[in-house]
């Protein structure tokens, strides 16, 4: 099985074996030095030296307690949208009543951190911008480094999802100005799902103060002045804290520029091996992922039908299109537990399926 | 290990087997075969017809989602409370602005549904009840029959948190007339925590189609249309279903009848030995709950010092007070996978350390 959807990603043996553990008291000092360790490194890979909090939950609920703990109904806010995720984070600020102004770029494109300045200084009283780092559903990773830039001149919160991107690919978050900062755990985590991970800055602690959308579960307070005692105000997802204790573990024995250099190197091979197949990319090169790679699938080829050819005959998971791209992608996860070797094997099944016809 | 807080409880080493599985895209036809039979499993446990739907959040989340998608701030809202759950449920319902009228009834008590009867009589306005089931900070189970006959003389939803005993003692959704059921996975059902279960009746879903609450990670109707297709609306945790599969699997294969004899049996095992140590039981024996059992701690005795011999010198793991009796409680977990050489394990060691003075 050669299991490259764009997350969840494959768990390695060893993280699996690590969530072969009975389940422990989460009120103990047992878990409350694992929660340390974990906290410690992710904070690591976060580039951060503020609060990174971890929520049982899939991404978006990550997206939606950056959300809830940083702005209040009636905020104005800029929404920096280049797919389908980028939509569903304005729709979760819409949902608590945020007045989202959409920037929408087309689909394969990157944002233009130009015109996000032009949108900021057009309104002064915009009190955050939400964007993605990599957008899952196209393949495409915007200049974040060059849009904190420009976020950072005013005084709104830049709020970034990143849950297909962080630990992957380099997100210094306080070197560039990240306020709040999204990740999951079955992505470069190689854990299965169930986490969410945010990190929040200074400023964003700030405007969390005010912030009036109404909110529990997802409280960034409840789960700080819980997390300073070594635990989380809710049962944590144990079996999930023990498969990120190892990974973590697993990641800092490689390396954190180990680990980017290699997802440079098989993003470059999954697009190397793209184009040798005489397919086309969706994401222009300049701002091609290095964790995701979405192909065209070719005129009046049933994309749905490759895709199961693929999983009988060769044993390999690629995803499909989202929303309206259903049927219209291909796309390759290549995050987390990955080399070299797992995207050849995907281009020899591609190229065996597709020369069949 | 004995380990009996009252949830997390241990997973079966079934279970845990079912766990070391490879991650499968939750996209595809092996997810949906998987996520049928678990709701069908859980629907049998629910004794319902209606739909059960799955987030990947800790309990408190399925607490949260049963207020958001049934309520509009505002709405006038009875929360009766018998512990610290009690508290937490209502405090979900005011953080999104229901107008909650409280109606405390003192820890060790269960409510009285007489007193429930006139508070609705007095404000026909009320939207909702809610309500716990069973109390796991103090070990008392309401009588939610007699309770849902009170309330269903009125236009009044049900919402009951049955987090620490749906599945493990009867509680027949449909037959009793409950109209939002929630539980958590790493209660009677023997997986880590990571999910809740919430059960919506027809009357739950009108008032959902007129709730205001704001949503989006817990919306219900997000979640029915994805159940329609097998899968969910955003990645689920997909370790836990495989441990849920297996577990309702093992549950299916013990019976249900069985299942709640069996903690009919250890809860009754539980008492005794706490009376036959000269201890005394928190809650009244008429409403003692079966799946938790809270001790109080003798006077001028150190409880927390107690727990932490009980753990070092017998591998025996109980829960404490939570909140305001932090130190003042001992609290036995007796649900899932437990068996009454456990509680008599449980009596032993308790008594050891007792006689040590």
């Amino acid at each position: 099985m050669n299991f490259r959807v764009p997350g969840p990603t494959p768990v390695p043996p060893e993280v699996m074996a690590a969530m072969q553990r009975q389940m422990i008291n989460h009120r103990s000092k047992e878990f409350a030095e694992i929660f340390r360790r974990v906290t410690a490194g992710l904070q690591h890979f976060f580039h951060t030296e503020s609060d990174v909090l971890i929520f049982a939950t899939s991404g978006t609920g990550g997206l939606e307690a950056a959300v809830v703990n940083t702005l209040s109904p009636g905020d104005r806010v800029l929404g920096v949208s280049i797919g389908y995720f980028g939509e569903r984070f304005l729709a979760i600020a819409r949902a608590y009543g945020a007045e989202v102004r959409e920037l929408a770029f087309p689909w394969g494109k990157a944002a233009d951190p130009s015109v996000i300045r032009e949108e900021l200084q057009r309104d002064p009283e915009i009190k955050a911008v939400l964007v993605t780092h990599n957008e899952t559903s196209t393949g495409v990773v915007n200049d974040l480094e060059t849009i904190a830039q420009v976020v950072r001149g005013t005084p709104a919160l830049l709020v970034v999802d990143a849950i297909s991107s962080l630990g992957a690919v380099p997100l210094p978050m306080d070197e560039w100005g990240v306020d709040v900062l999204i990740t999951g755990s079955q992505k470069a985590w190689m854990i299965p799902p169930g986490l969410a991970m945010v990190g929040i800055s200074p400023r964003a602690w700030a405007a969390h103060k005010s912030a009036r959308m109404p909110r529990f579960y997802f409280d960034f307070t409840a789960a700080k002045q819980l997390a300073a005692r070594g635990s989380v105000p809710f049962t944590p997802a144990i079996s999930l804290f023990y498969g990120l204790d190892k990974a973590l573990e697993l990641m800092a024995e490689e390396g954190r520029e180990a680990i980017f250099e290699r997802h440079r190197r098989v993003g470059e091979r999954a697009r190397q091996g793209v184009k040798g197949l005489g397919l086309e990319l969706l994401a222009e090169e300049r701002y091609a992922s290095n964790t995701v790679t979405a192909i065209k699938v070719p005129e009046e080829m049933d994309g749905e039908l490759v895709l199961e050819r693929l999983l009988e005959e060769h044993g390999v998971a690629l995803g499909g299109g989202p929303g309206k791209m259903a049927g219209r992608l291909w796309r390759i996860g290549h995050l987390g537990w990955v080399q070299e070797a797992d995207i050849d094997g995907v281009m020899a099944a591609l190229g065996a399926v597709l020369s069949r016809g």
